[in-house]
């Protein structure tokens, strides 16, 4: 069997050494343009933040030690221009030759990647603009950085890339702005936890500038602007993390079947509408686990699953690919994001009734040093009670509370399936009742009407207009409001009619429910609780 | 409806607190034998450690502000000695006047905890025996380390809040040993996974002496020696871990059922054989999740569970408790170490048949500053794939591989439902193939029959004599043993006949794997790999 791989980076090289373990009789080939392959692209803003220290390091292998593990043949500097699906044969430039030579196969493997969106905007050619894909980009801004010449740098894109960039460049010591033309930065959470990201990052001196385009570059030789929809910002240097397109455009009159976004559309087993073609990795698109709806995953994890699923299905142990969750994961400055499944609006979009809630609850022993808190979304179908998304913010580990929730989404959990389980516990790592049971038993309790509140979003749009606003918190901690000691509540507050609408919030919303709590059972029929209170809620407060 | 509730600490607190929430109508009172209640058992060795700096933090609630709160009646200092079913009453006697009391009851709740084990040895009543149960105990041992006293100590017993205590004691400049008179530290772990650990400690200078029995303590006033069934250790202090038992003496001729160990016996409802009378936490009998059988889990966070669901259960909105998994998570100088599900031993007690792996796999990108690894153990059913267990030590996100494996166990995975799943992935948290689906994929190589290998207890009971050890590594790293390089791994080797048994060895197994794979292609029929590599079974290498 000649395989022939494109591409050589996560997916491709993935499938190489997954298919010769296989099939070490299979004859497989990676054309690659590029000069590495193999790298750990998630790892070059990192680099540019000298967190990881030396250029190496991102380099899993060299064509050559690749060559000698697996027993693939790699020709990097070779770009496939087309493909002769009658023939079996592909066509490739040898980059450094410009000769063109046709290669057939058996199976071919399209794992081309994607690359930056390169804007056409003035002064995008100028001296410090930069992208961030592949190691050289990364070394290119690296060098810049410590150059010691950039003052002030402005992201274009504030996507989990361009935030680590802004994260790696604020770090040592350079002004940072993240300009975003979309209505929040974080594409995949829900607006309102993205704005408290926002706000979160203005406090660590990182300005996120939303619903602002990038108009233009200005400088003479080098970066001295950004010009962007809302006015010019100072900048010694521009990086562009506009998102991505696939690297598909070589497959033009191929009759390979792509999306409208140029991704290669493949079944579960990787195959494209030619069933001797597989494609993976950024350049191809996916299912959605939950939804069974096409779905991009241009992630690097995603890639190597794909990769690994292909080589078993060409050495004929084929697995059905479930598909992704949307999963993704992100360290800012003092705040992980985390986010799987479904947000809110997408599950609307998707036919669910969604049901959320917002809460803050602790992420480990209050009296343990480092503790801190997460903050949680969890969106649940109101009817089935399937549990449907979940996004996390917190200082600690948003990893495991995303994690758990991907093995229950992957699992068709119900909320009850979450309830009562025996997570791990002790003060270093967690809370007795683990953080995101927490969630999920306030989420149950909402649905059961024992909890009746609004919503972040729903407070922002308004919802608890004509409430009066009652501070439950330990002691008075919002200006101006009333304060009621839940302590002391021990009947009918004359102070209040029954029928008042009395929005109750406290500093993470606790207090407000067990305070609504105590309200209803004395007769009160119109108390809201603020999901999420003063913690997330703060501006307003 | 009149609630009385024997114990106030977590399982009792949490029942009180939530059945008000439930039903404020419900008269709800707390006798609790102790002077505090609410406090954080589970936090005592590192207010010892003095990584908890003040008592106060380890004092959830006060009797007051609890009562205040939550709108419980709480009695402290006052002790329930016996339970009159037929007349619905118990009688208790206030420690302070010593005058006896009946209060009568329609639902009656025991949550009376645990004591710890007080051997009779001569001079259990010395100077300096510690135990670590109350705020008292941890402020004695405490105070004892503060003045500078002890230089060395030795703690009797190596489960999870002995270990704690070690670790406390050796952040502080003590000089530390671990008895235990079982075969292994940590019991719940298989021997070959607590002997790592007593590897690792003895590295950090905590040294641990098992089968070796507490025979008596020696001094004149003061702890001056331990005497063990292997030696006399010197000592200044001596500290009893010795496990716990069950507050449940008060019961004898109650007619409450009890299990052989002296715990409550309660059905899924939290209700004893007497279905007005429940039993929660340290002192109840509950069920294991996988197995159905009677089930010990003298942890906080099943109290908070099974409190909260015995209120619910009260207010008449019961649910069924589906049992603990058994899940336990620790702490120790420079490893964490956790468990859930079944162990080998246990899957094979039970009545499964187990198939096993344990291996070493990156816990985040290899290039990311304080990357390290997780030795990660795997149980699952041969025949039906079901997973059954794991153990996970390292210095990392432990916590987070016991979780996803929680989630996992509790919704009756088999592996294939652990294979592809779109777990969260950036270099600062995990790896682009996630750490627990790397040890799944190989579990399912190995059950498949990709992977051939011998683990690590198999090893060490010889499973390994009459094989040829072949250095797989990168480059030869094992003293006095043949190397062979995959690299240079094209063909038949001459040097070994197609049968020879070899036995395959890197540092963490992959390479090994790999290797292996290769001989195999080559005609090489009697190829082994040792699970979990020299970094594994380092002491043999």
């Amino acid at each position: 069997m000649k395989v022939i791989i494109i591409g050589g980076v996560a997916a491709g090289t993935k499938a190489a050494a997954k298919l010769k373990r296989e099939d070490r009789s299979a004859q497989v080939t990676i054309l690659t343009k590029s000069e590495d392959i193999s790298y750990a692209g998630c790892g070059l803003p990192y680099y540019v933040g000298d967190v990881i220290k030396e250029r190496k390091q991102l380099i899993v292998n060299t064509p050559q030690s690749f060559a000698k593990l697996t027993g693939a043949d790699v020709h990097t500097l070779t770009e496939v221009i087309s493909i002769d699906r009658a023939a079996k044969e592909v066509t490739a430039v040898d980059l450094t030759t410009k000769e063109e030579t046709r290669y057939s196969y058996d199976k071919l493997i399209i794992a081309t990647g994607a690359s930056p969106i390169r804007p056409r905007v003035e002064g995008a050619e100028l001296k410090n603009v930069f992208y961030m894909r592949t190691p050289q980009d990364a070394q290119d801004l690296r060098d810049a950085a410590a150059s010691g010449t950039i003052r002030r740098a402005v992201v274009a894109g504030g996507g989990f890339i361009g935030l680590e960039v802004a994260e790696n460049l604020a770090s040592q010591g350079i002004k940072v702005s993240v300009i975003d033309m979309a209505e929040h930065i974080m594409p995949g959470f829900d607006p309102e936890m993205a704005e408290f990201v926002e706000n979160h990052l203005a406090d660590e001196g990182i300005m996120p500038f939303t619903n602002t385009k990038l108009e233009a570059i200005l400088g003479t030789e080098k970066v001295e602007k950004v010009q962007t929809s809302r006015k010019a910002m100072k900048a010694d240097a521009a990086v562009l993390c506009l998102g991505i397109r696939p690297n598909t455009q070589f497959l033009d009159g191929s009759g390979i079947e792509l999306t409208q976004g140029g991704t290669v559309l493949v079944n579960e087993y990787m195959q494209t509408n030619d069933a001797d073609i597989y494609a993976l990795g950024d350049c191809a698109c996916v299912t959605n686990r939950i939804t069974g709806a096409p779905a991009w995953s241009p992630m690097g994890s995603s890639a190597n699953i794909e990769g690994r699923l292909a080589a078993t299905g060409l050495a004929g142990e084929g697995k059905p690919y479930p598909g992704v969750l949307g999963t993704g994961i992100v360290k800012l400055p003092g705040l992980n994001a985390g986010r799987t499944g479904l947000t809110e609006s997408a599950a609307r979009d998707a036919g669910f009734d969604p049901v959320t809630v917002t809460c803050v609850v602790d992420d480990k022993a209050h009296y343990y040093p480092d503790a801190s808190y997460f903050i949680i979304k969890l969106i649940a179908d109101k009817k089935t009670e399937r549990f449907l998304g979940i996004q996390c913010l917190g200082k600690g580990a948003v990893d495991k509370i995303i994690d758990i929730a991907v093995m229950a989404l992957s699992m068709k959990a119900v909320l009850s399936d979450l309830e009562n389980l025996d997570f791990a516990y002790a003060p270093p790592f967690s809370t007795a009742i683990h953080p995101l049971e927490h969630a999920v038993n306030i989420l149950i309790n909402k649905i059961s009407g024992r909890l009746e509140s609004i919503t972040p979003s729903e407070f922002a749009a308004g919802a608890a207009e004509g409430y009066r606003v009652i501070d439950a918190s330990m002691s008075p901690s919002i200006e101006g409001v009333d304060f009621l000691d839940l302590a002391n509540v021990n009947g009918v507050q004359p102070q209040y009619a029954a029928d008042d609408k009395l929005l109750l919030v406290c500093a993470k919303g606790k207090r407000a429910y067990m305070l609504q709590n105590r309200l209803k059972y004395y007769g009160y029929t119109n108390t809201k609780v603020l999901e999420g209170g003063t913690t997330f809620n703060g501006a307003e407060f």
